[in-house]
């Protein structure tokens, strides 16, 4: 990893997006060694219902604990696509639940519908924020998936241990066969993107 | 209240700092209309169990998200006490759980025994957290204590609502019993401090 990954997850409030954040924060920086700083800020916008956690990932202490350009941004719903697709640089990484995100700014957008597996897989979309955690460790190769599944297993109410897992297992799948549909695209152009 | 205000909560892992503090941050900013950034940081210090969360509230956007000079600490384990102290301000409140800061660095610390409280009370050594909220909420005059209520009352699991609104009025009581103790003493400059 470079010096410093600044990773934003966003959405609506009641998606889960503070839990996310805490959980990949501690599964880099509790249980991975890293120096990581999270922040959540609430104003005028949070009033609204919007929800925003950043974390920030270095190998080094953390002096601005803000994101300046991010690595990453999850989003979760179209709002935060359309509103925090600017703060991302020009190589970001823009992972949406297609649930809910139809309209994508870049085609390189990874696109999965984390509330669709939740409800059909789960029968609970209260787990689309775990799964979208699982499909961050697929693709952020800084974090160890040993990890992860510490961090979530550590914050999850107790008795939910198995679906949270199975539920961050889905995560990965879903981006590996993301990955698999991309490379797919790419050896024959004709075919339209797929979203799942 | 000023143009910033400034508190930190730090205790161990395992004390749930991380959701006061989130808590705390949805009062203020989500239920109360302030301004909020709430940070946690992980570093080498966090892999030796300690914990500790900053929130920052402004009735202006906040541009510099982590604390410069505390107004308010909040230290549930000596560790923390003894090292965040320097952090606060000269006429900054310190708020410390004394089940666990049996030394205070000065004597107008406001000491109550949360977890003792939430042992002997409520069984639930897990609700000492809450508790003390329930105290900032009393000597933090720009939280309103309906707004916490709700803030409490949308972080918790779903069926001990009962048990953390009940903490949360423990923790007010504690803080206003404390109060009395204070006056009492001043009047009766002999008597020895109460910690109860």
């Amino acid at each position: 990893m470079g010096k410093r990954y600044e990773v934003c997850l966003s959405g609506s409030g009641g998606q889960g997006i503070i839990l996310s954040g805490i959980i990949l924060a501690e599964a880099l920086g509790l249980y991975g060694g890293k120096f990581v700083a999270q922040t959540q800020s609430y104003g005028p916008e949070a009033r609204g219902g919007a929800s925003r956690t950043e974390v920030i990932v270095s190998d080094e202490e953390i002096d601005y604990p803000k994101a300046i350009k991010l690595d990453l941004l999850l989003a979760m719903n179209q709002k935060s696509c359309d509103e925090y697709y600017r703060d991302l640089k020009e190589d970001g990484m823009l992972i949406v639940d297609s649930t809910f995100v139809t309209q994508v700014p870049t085609s390189k957008a990874i696109q999965i519908p984390f509330t669709k597996i939740a409800r059909e897989k789960f029968h609970r979309e209260i787990v689309a924020n775990i799964i979208s955690l699982g499909t961050i460790t697929e693709f952020m190769d800084i974090i160890s998936p040993k990890d992860m599944e510490a961090a979530v297993l550590a914050r999850v109410p107790q008795g939910t241990e198995k679906l949270n897992r199975d539920a961050l297992k889905a995560g990965v799948m879903a981006a590996r066969k993301f990955k698999e549909s991309v490379k797919e695209k790419d050896s024959q152009p004709q075919e339209l993107q797929r979203e799942d």
